[in-house]
């Protein structure tokens, strides 16, 4: 499925511009236009989903391969001493843009006061 | 591999209590012991893997699941309207506990102010 107004979907569709640094056949991603941290990426399956809430078993294998490409993106990209992956979904989780979206960031401002400990 | 002194591996092994809101044989999920939201669940993959940066291609199966598990799990304890899912990563993401967990936050101070934009 692919949404006509979504802007993930246009960038998949080449119909926006992205500054990618990954894709395959299921998977795109792309450094974050208002990046938040030094390295700020964002992780898109290429077919449609509007957030985490909506993925069901059939979403099991993309989220597999997304979520193991998340520590080989950070490793290119110089996070060798850690960095923060986050998934926002829904109004109260702060989320967007209502396709499917893993962020990923490093370098030190990446770490907020949420979750210090941890 | 199971770590003889891993805190998350001795919940596995029922040598540490948890309160615990699913299981089965690859994946846990509980309570975290110090929640920083009304709800806040950890989920993991009950074969010790320290972090997600030791991830690779034969995670994907287990990341998978938990992955898909998240949504339902995050649908059971109320979280309807959002939540939001962190995986912290080393020493620069904060991570404390060396054995992978990935944060459910719920209900509105799970909001921090990092990303409140997305």
């Amino acid at each position: 499925m692919s949404e006509q107004n979504c802007i993930f979907c246009k960038i998949v569709r080449g119909e926006l511009p992205s500054n990618k640094v990954y894709e395959d056949g299921d998977v795109m991603a792309f450094h974050d236009i208002r990046p938040l941290a030094p390295v700020h990426l964002l992780v898109i399956p290429k077919l449609h989903v509007a957030s985490l809430a909506e993925c069901t078993d059939e979403h099991q294998t993309v989220l597999g391969k997304i979520m193991v490409l998340v520590p080989k993106l950070a490793k290119e990209h110089g996070l060798n001493d850690g960095f923060r992956t986050i998934i926002n979904t829904g109004r109260v989780g702060g989320q967007e843009v209502y396709h499917l979206h893993v962020h990923i960031l490093g370098g030190p401002s990446a770490l907020g006061p949420m979750l210090r400990r941890d």
